[in-house]
């Protein structure tokens, strides 16, 4: 039994100052920071900037060459126009676009880009799930 | 300028139903379910089980392989019997083991595995970092 909760998100980094110029670039600004490693505030979790190499050192697969894309990350915004924004903002920051924000399927409004290690964030819009004040999301289904 | 925050953690998988009955198995059940895909409550925010195909083409870059291991996500606790016994129930569950949880040098104890598709999950106690009463992580240097 594990809760359902993620405490931290970790990204390995080819270059952690590259992307942590990225990021701040975003607006972005680390809550704590050592040797190799850079923390970002979320709401109620982190995430970590972290060396590839040391990540998968970590894992205990010293020398594995690590990917992704397959793990992706989202926000969403209220509004197409404000997913426009912050899609711009990104390719600002230097972000490789993926697929521009464009009405999808489901209903929703929805981009993607790639950060400078290639990690997946995808910019959204959807009407079924209206966010918080704070932006959290909790699911109409969820409690 | 784009807000901290990540609304929506997906997870691209081979087989979505093999992929529900392993975090099925860690205890987990979904809020809302669609064809294709399967979306968890989290603290504030979502996790989603989506189609590895699926998500490439959403991503824009139908056909594309998309792998896994370099973006993890972990989830701490306040004691490594709790790591363990955590660890314990995710091996249960069907997990591989990466790195079984042991004392490790920046001062906390921490183990990893990989679900069904390879998604990497750390299992961690930061003596560093408390969590609050509903498990979320404000960093002591945040804010």
């Amino acid at each position: 039994m594990i809760a359902q909760r993620v405490t931290l998100i970790t990204l390995g980094v080819a270059d952690l100052d590259r992307a942590k110029a990225f990021y701040a670039a975003l607006g972005w600004s680390p809550a704590e920071e050592q040797e190799g490693v850079a923390f970002y505030q979320l709401a109620g979790q982190v995430l970590g900037l972290f060396g590839k190499e040391a990540l998968a050192a970590d894992q205990g697969r010293p020398g594995a060459e690590l990917s992704t894309g397959a793990m992706t990350l989202a926000q969403n915004f209220p509004t197409e126009a404000e997913v426009n924004t912050a899609f711009d903002a990104a390719l600002a920051a230097g972000a490789t676009p993926l697929k521009r924000p464009e009405k999808v399927f489901w209903g929703g409004y929805s981009g993607y880009f790639a950060d400078p290690d290639g990690h997946v964030w995808e910019l959204a819009m959807n009407p079924f799930w209206p966010l918080a004040e704070d932006g959290t999301l909790t699911l109409p289904g969820a409690g």
